[in-house]
């Protein structure tokens, strides 16, 4: 029995991390939830699972939780970063859950890191903001990070059993999103309804936007980076548009291993549970004759400019990857809410990084300093947009 | 440093297992050669590889080399099956490369596991008519045997790291052959010229005509279920014309490990010799942005007989599986030289399989018995064909 806390309940990897729990009955036990403002669906998450803690964002929402929860279950409800760091770190906890979304995330998965728990990790924008300094505490530690992005699932699985010293590099495959073929001019155009229906997979809001921009799959070199210590010219990033194939490893011998499996996150979130077992679940089977092709293409960096400047950004370093995910976060809010455009997106990060003095993140305050000038930076810019 | 017998060095496994090893100078010590009847090729080996014995067919070949080796080196000249067990069975060998074509590969690779010496097998003919036989003798001694054969080696790098209880189906791949889409009315006219013409693997003749009539694929199915312990409902068979995957493993959970490489044997080969390390060859890496699309079907069993007899002796077991490949052996040979059609090659298998009584074989003597009924059967069935 493995003792869990779910940070991010309530997003779209909680609410599969959940499924997958209830499939394995007697295999894992929800000690704690952290949620964000989803007072409801973390409502009815208590009632079904009965952790003993449960913590929100704030103290009105978590007095809300309580008056809702009426004494139905001794659930300890707490609120704020210091929750998200109690529920993290109790003494029982074997495996932390990291599906908050944002860097929102870092701070709590930090905590479990220093707690010694293990980590399930699904937040990159954690690794990609303080990849140096959680990876170096979870190695001092010996805490284990198993990654749930289907991408870093596929290399993991890609990685087992073979020696690492023979590994040239990764290919990180992505979909290219829902404007791969959609001529460059007329992206001015898309709107974020257009953008948030993704080709292949279902997914959080922010995951959609990064996933069209491309910002998502820069940062998630930057997470393989930083979770099997590579350098990033090791890393490859194909089109894959049919998502069957999650990823690769090519060997020294020309080799390439694979992971394939539908577009069903439950696969990578229950093995990252019970890695390295594959557990037996009730995803639909994966048929490749039903599939078709399976195509290959370049990304195209000059339509989808995030990419490079998240490429940009690891090669400067420093706190200059929290400016790139901080103004990242609020380019994307703007754009779900109307204020820019699709292609102002990487503009307007551009534009923050350019005033950026970088230092070294050797602390998550550090990182929280260096997120915030960012958000306040990409603020002010907004603020006199066009 | 591995000490190596290579039985069939002048075949096409035989020549790149030789490039295999003289590109990774002080790992491999060749201690043997066995050759059948191609004493020119041999000659030039044994002055390159200095092996301390040689073995070909039969004794005039024998004295012929020894003749133009003229004291050249040391070696000592054996002959026949005596010949071939002796140089396999050798104190100072750790490995033994099985690259002899067909059933003649059967009685040296046995002597091979007896004596305790690893296998590398490309000959998957021994595993089809005495699997059993072999698979105990093996596990009895410790003996490990590593697949040359590109679908069984990536099935071998795609349950490496993974648990066996978590394997539900192997999915092996073939090309489909050079008549994949020919009209199955025209394939009455083919001619062993095209049938040699494999769409994307260079290899031995017998090889490339057991890929045209798909009993290739039958074969293989037959030695994954002995090399992998499966049942045969565990094997699937997907045809995928450009061959890239070259076999999957799909797990309980509905994720699937391929290996995916260039069709170049040196790299299966040299997994077999170096296994689990993927040592830097001179291979062509893979460039999936070249390939353009990778694609699956159906087999097309009414079209291509051979694969269901296949599983029909396997079905049946016992010496059906001599049987089945010594009616092969006898029809590939009728139609390379012109007495048969290509679609005769089945009626041909499937006539002496139906008038044959099964006996269990639980030792040599016993498959050879099996194989010389059918061969003798064979012939007698050919000598009256139409």
């Amino acid at each position: 029995m493995k003792n869990i806390c779910l940070l991010g309940s309530t997003g779209y990897i909680g609410i599969n991390a959940l499924k997958v729990i209830k499939g394995n009955p007697g295999r894992y036990n929800i000690i704690s939830l952290g949620a964000g403002e989803n007072v409801d669906l973390l409502l009815s998450q208590i009632k079904e699972f009965k952790p003993k803690h449960a913590a929100v964002i704030n103290n009105n929402l978590a007095e809300e939780l309580k008056k809702k929860l009426n004494n139905f279950t001794s659930t300890k409800i707490l609120w704020g970063n210091d929750g998200y760091a109690e529920i993290a770190t109790l003494p029982e906890i074997d495996l932390v859950i990291g599906a908050m979304s944002g860097f929102s995330g870092l701070a709590p998965i930090y905590s479990a890191i220093t707690a010694c728990k293990d980590i399930a990790l699904a937040n990159k924008e954690s690794l990609v903001v303080a990849g140096s300094l959680l990876m170096s505490e979870s190695k001092k530690r010996g805490v284990k990070i198993f990654p749930i992005d289907s991408e870093h699932s596929a290399i993991q699985q890609s990685i087992q059993g073979h020696n690492r010293e023979d590994l040239k590099k990764i290919i990180l495959t992505g979909s290219g999103g829902p404007f791969r073929n959609l001529p460059i001019d007329r992206l001015t155009m898309v709107k974020p309804e257009e953008a948030l229906k993704h080709p292949n997979w279902r997914m959080g809001m922010k995951i959609t936007i990064d996933s069209a921009t491309l910002m998502n799959k820069g940062l998630e070199a930057i997470e393989a980076k930083w979770l099997f210590n590579l350098e990033m010219d090791q890393i490859e990033i194909l089109i894959h548009p049919q998502s069957i194939i999650h990823s690769m490893v090519e060997y020294m011998d020309g080799s390439i291993m694979a992971q394939l499996s539908t577009t069903d996150m439950r696969i990578p979130i229950a093995y990252a549970l019970s890695y390295p077992r594959h557990l037996k679940g009730d995803t639909k089977p994966l048929n490749l004759l039903d599939v078709g092709n399976l195509s290959f293409e370049k990304p195209d960096k000059e339509k989808f400019k995030c990419l490079d400047l998240a490429l940009t950004a690891d090669k400067a370093g420093g706190s200059m990857m929290s400016v790139l995910n901080g103004a990242n976060e609020i380019a994307v809010n703007a754009f779900l809410q109307g204020k820019i455009g699709f292609i102002e997106i990487p503009e307007l990060i551009e534009r923050t990084m350019e005033n950026h003095e970088i230092f070294s993140i050797d602390s998550i305050d550090k990182a929280i300093e260096a997120d915030q000038w960012a958000r306040t930076r990409a603020k002010k810019i907004l603020n006199t947009w066009r």
